[in-house]
C-alpha cells in the first residue's frame, strides 16, 4: 500500500475522522427523516408532535383539556359548515401517526400483478396474510367465531352486503326476495338493494312490521347504524336468511358480551381500525355454497379486490392485535384502549353539552360486561341518535341553520325529529360540534 | 468543558474514531439493505436478476434463445396443465423488476383514512396524482383525448363497465335496454349485464343482428378481446348509446392511429402495464351527467375506490410516461418498447408453431402506422384467437387433452372451432405452449 505522505500527522486525521463521524451522524440523522415522511406522498398539516400530544392530554385528563380549546383557535371556524353526515373516521389518523413505521407498507412494482392470490381458495383472490390477521384479530378480540368459517374479502363491507344478497337470492325465484331491516336502519341499505332494479331481491322496508310470507332476507346490524343498540332478527320465521353487518362489534363502540356465531357475519376495517380510504370489509361464511357463490358475484363485480389494500390491511390488523397482546409488557396502550377512552371522552362531552339544555335527547344504554376490557362499560356509538324534542319538527334543517351537517331520521325509515351524527370525526370538528350544540341551547 | 484524561493519547482518539466510522457506515449499509428488502411482503423467486438477465437475452435476439429452453428444463412441465383461458398479465414481472426502486410505493398507516379524496370533484374518491398521471400517459402515448372530459376511477374497467351501463339506462324506461357488443365479444359481457337480473339493462347478443327498435348500448372494443382486430359501433343508429372499452389500446398490442375520441371511453392498469392486483381502472367521461351517474354507482357499490392502489396505480404510469420520455436521452427502454418487442417476439413464435402443421390458424393482420413508434406495424394482440381447423370440431376440449386450458369459442357467441388463448403469461407458460402446439401437429 502506498505510504501517508509525511504532511498528515496523526492529529490531521483525527480531525478528518472527526469530520467523517459528524458527516455520517447527521446523513443518518436526514436519512431517518426522510424515512418517516412516506416519500412522495402528501402529508395531511404540519403539527403533528402536538396533535398527537394534545389528543394525549385530552384522554388522559377528564373533559376540561378538549373544552379549552375552543373556536377563536380556528380563526374562520364560525361560519364553516361542520359535515357529520358521513361516517368517516378520521379521529383515529392520531394512533396511527404515533405508531410511526410499524404500519407503513412497502409495496415493489413487480409485486402483485396477477388477479390470483390463491387458487386452491374458494375465495381465490383472498391474500393469505390478511386471512391469517383477520382471524387472529377476531381471537384477541373475542368477538367472532372463525372455526368453520370460510373468509370472503371485498371492497369495503358495501360489496359484501351485495355479494350476500346476491348468494342469499335464487335467479330461479319467481319474484325478488324481499330485504328488510328494523327502523332505524342503516340509511343506504334501501338504495344499495334497490338501486340495480334487480330481479333477484327487493328492499321491502321496516323487518318489525314485515309481514309477507315467503323467503326473506333480514340484514341484523348490531350495534345498530344509527342508533347503537345491540340487535337480534326481529323477523321470527323458518324462511328467514341472516345477515349480520357487525361493522360496530368492536370494544371502542360496545362491550363485547360473546364471540358472534352467526351464519353470515360482515366487518370492515373502516370502523374497526378507522381505515376507510382501503376500501376492505370481509365476511365470515359459514355455507360453502353461499361463500362461492358471494365470491362469484365479486368475481363479476370487479374481479377480485385490491392486493395492495389488503396487504395493507394485514399490517394493521396485525398492529392492533399487537398493541392488545403486548399491552402490559410495553409502555405502549393498545388500539382499542386509546379508541376507547377517546369515545368515552367524547360521549361525555356530548352529554354534558346536551344535558345542559331541554334542546335534545339522546339514547340512554345500560352497562354490561366486556369480555374484552374484562370490566363493565357503557355503549359508546359511532353515530349520536340525536333527538330534538319540543317544536323542533324537523331536526336535520333545524341543525343546518346552525352549520351542523347531518343525516335526517327519514333516511333511517324513523321521524325527522332525529338525526345521525358521526362521532368519529377530527378533534377539530368535533369540538367545534360541541361548542355549536351548546350555544344553540343557550340561544334558545 | 472537562479535560480529557491523559491515558487518552491522539493515537487512542483516532483509534476510537475510525472504530466509530466503521460501525456507522457498517449500519449504514445494513439498515440500506433493510429499506431494500420490501418489508413482511413475500418474494416471488430466489434468482431476480437471472429472470432479467435472460429475459433482456430472450427479446435482443431473435426466437432462439427462447426455443431453446425446453421443457426439460422444468421437471415436471410435461404432465402439468398449462392454465392460458385468462389474460392474467404475469409476463410484465420482468419489467417491473428491473425498474427496480422507482416503482417502490410506501403508505404510512395514519395517511388515506378518510374516504374522501376531492369533494369538490364529480369523482370524489379520485386521487389527483393518479388522475393527473392517467392524464400525462394519455399524452405521452397519443391514445386518447383528456381535454374535456371527466376523469372517472373503478375497481378494475369491469366495475366501470357497470357503472357505465348503469349510468345510460333509465330507472324510468319501462323496460330494461338492451346491451349489444359484436361476435366474438368479451365472454364476460353477458354474465356481466345479467347477473343482477336488473331491470335497467339486459344482455341482447350479437350487436351486428341487433334490430330491435328503441334505444340500446353497444359495447365496442377496440383492439377485440378476443380476436385483436380494430373495431367500430356495428349498430349504426340515432338512439345507440356506445361504451369504448379500450383495455387494449396501447401500442404494444396494437398501432396508435389517433387519440380515441368517444363520449366514453375506459382503460385499466390490468391490460396496459400488467398491474392486475391492482383492481384499478379509468373512464374519460364527456358528459358531466354520465360522469356523475358512474360515480354514483361506485358509491353505491363500494363507497370509491382503494386509495392505495390509485396512488401505487400513479407511481407506475409515471414510470411508464418517464420511461417513455427518457428513452433517447438514458439506456434504458421504455416500458412500450420492451413489451413490443416481447409481444412481437411471442407472436413471431406462435406463428411459426400453427404454421408449422395444418391443424391450427391464426388472424391475419394489416400492417398500419403507429404514431408512437413513428412507424409501421402489425396488431399483435394479447390474446390468440386460434382455430382448429378440419375435423375438430371444439377446439377448447381438442387442446384440453392435451393439458392446455383455453376459453372456448362459445362463450364469445363464436364457433366451438376457436378458442381464445393469453399472450400474456410467464415466458415459461408461453414455452410449454408453443412445444405442445409444436408437438400436437407433429403428432396429429
Amino acid at each position: 500500500m502506498a505510504k501517508l505522505p509525511t504532511m498528515f500527522s496523526l492529529r490531521h486525521l483525527l480531525v478528518l475522522s472527526v469530520a467523517l463521524n459528524v458527516s455520517l451522524i447527521l446523513r443518518m440523522m436526514y436519512e431517518s427523516e426522510e424515512g418517516n415522511s412516506g416519500c412522495c406522498l402528501k402529508r395531511k398539516g404540519n403539527s403533528e408532535g402536538n396533535v398527537i400530544h394534545q389528543s394525549r392530554l385530552a384522554i388522559s385528563s377528564s373533559t376540561s383539556s378538549l373544552m379549552n380549546s375552543t373556536r377563536a383557535d380556528h380563526p374562520g371556524g364560525r361560519d364553516r359548515m361542520i359535515k357529520l353526515d358521513h361516517g368517516d373516521p378520521t379521529m383515529y389518523e392520531i394512533f396511527w401517526r404515533e405508531m410511526g413505521d410499524k404500519t407503513t407498507i412497502i409495496i415493489p412494482g413487480w409485486q402483485f400483478l396477477s388477479y390470483f392470490s390463491d387458487v386452491s381458495n374458494i375465495c381465490w383472490f383472498l391474500e393469505a396474510e390478511f386471512a391469517k390477521e383477520v382471524v387472529r384479530l377476531h381471537k384477541v378480540v373475542g368477538n367472532a367465531v372463525t372455526e368453520g368459517r370460510h373468509i370472503v374479502v371485498g371492497t369495503g363491507s358495501s360489496q359484501l352486503i351485495l355479494a350476500a344478497l346476491y348468494a342469499l337470492s335464487s335467479p330461479e325465484a319467481t319474484e325478488p326476495i324481499s330485504v328488510v331491516s328494523a327502523i332505524p336502519y342503516y340509511s343506504c341499505y334501501p338504495s344499495m338493494a334497490n338501486y340495480q332494479k334487480s330481479g333477484l331481491y327487493k328492499w321491502a322496508g321496516d323487518a318489525e312490521s314485515f309481514d309477507k310470507d315467503g323467503p326473506y332476507i333480514e340484514l341484523v346490524t348490531s350495534p345498530n347504524n344509527p342508533d347503537g343498540y345491540t340487535r337480534v332478527a326481529m323477523v321470527n320465521r323458518s324462511q328467514g336468511l341472516l345477515i349480520h353487518d357487525l361493522a360496530y362489534y368492536w370494544p371502542q363502540y360496545t362491550p363485547i358480551s360473546s364471540p358472534s356465531d352467526h351464519d353470515l357475519s360482515l366487518f370492515t376495517v373502516s370502523k374497526s381500525t378507522g381505515h376507510a380510504g382501503m376500501r376492505i370489509g370481509w365476511a365470515l361464511v359459514k355455507d360453502k355454497e353461499v361463500a362461492k357463490k358471494m365470491t362469484k358475484f365479486i368475481e363479476l363485480n370487479t374481479i377480485g379486490v385490491s392486493k395492495d389494500s389488503q396487504l395493507r390491511a394485514a399490517k394493521v390488523l396485525k398492529a392492533v392485535s399487537d398493541s392488545c397482546e403486548q399491552e402490559n409488557s410495553q409502555d405502549g396502550e393498545s388500539f382499542f384502549k386509546f379508541s376507547y377512552m377517546l369515545m368515552t371522552q367524547r360521549w361525555k362531552q356530548l352529554r354534558a353539552a346536551v344535558e345542559a339544555g331541554g334542546l335534545f335527547t339522546l339514547p340512554q344504554f345500560s352497562p354490561s360486561f366486556c369480555t374484552f376490557f374484562g370490566q363493565e362499560m357503557e355503549p359508546q356509538p359511532a353515530f349520536a341518535w340525536l333527538k330534538c324534542e319540543g317544536d323542533i319538527e324537523d331536526c336535520e334543517s333545524f341543525l343546518r341553520e346552525h352549520k351542523i351537517l347531518t343525516r335526517g331520521g327519514g333516511h333511517f325509515g324513523a321521524s325527522l325529529k332525529y338525526v345521525r351524527i358521526s362521532m368519529l370525526d377530527t378533534d377539530e370538528t368535533f369540538l367545534q360540534l360541541i361548542d355549536r350544540l351548546s350555544a344553540i341551547q343557550r340561544q334558545e
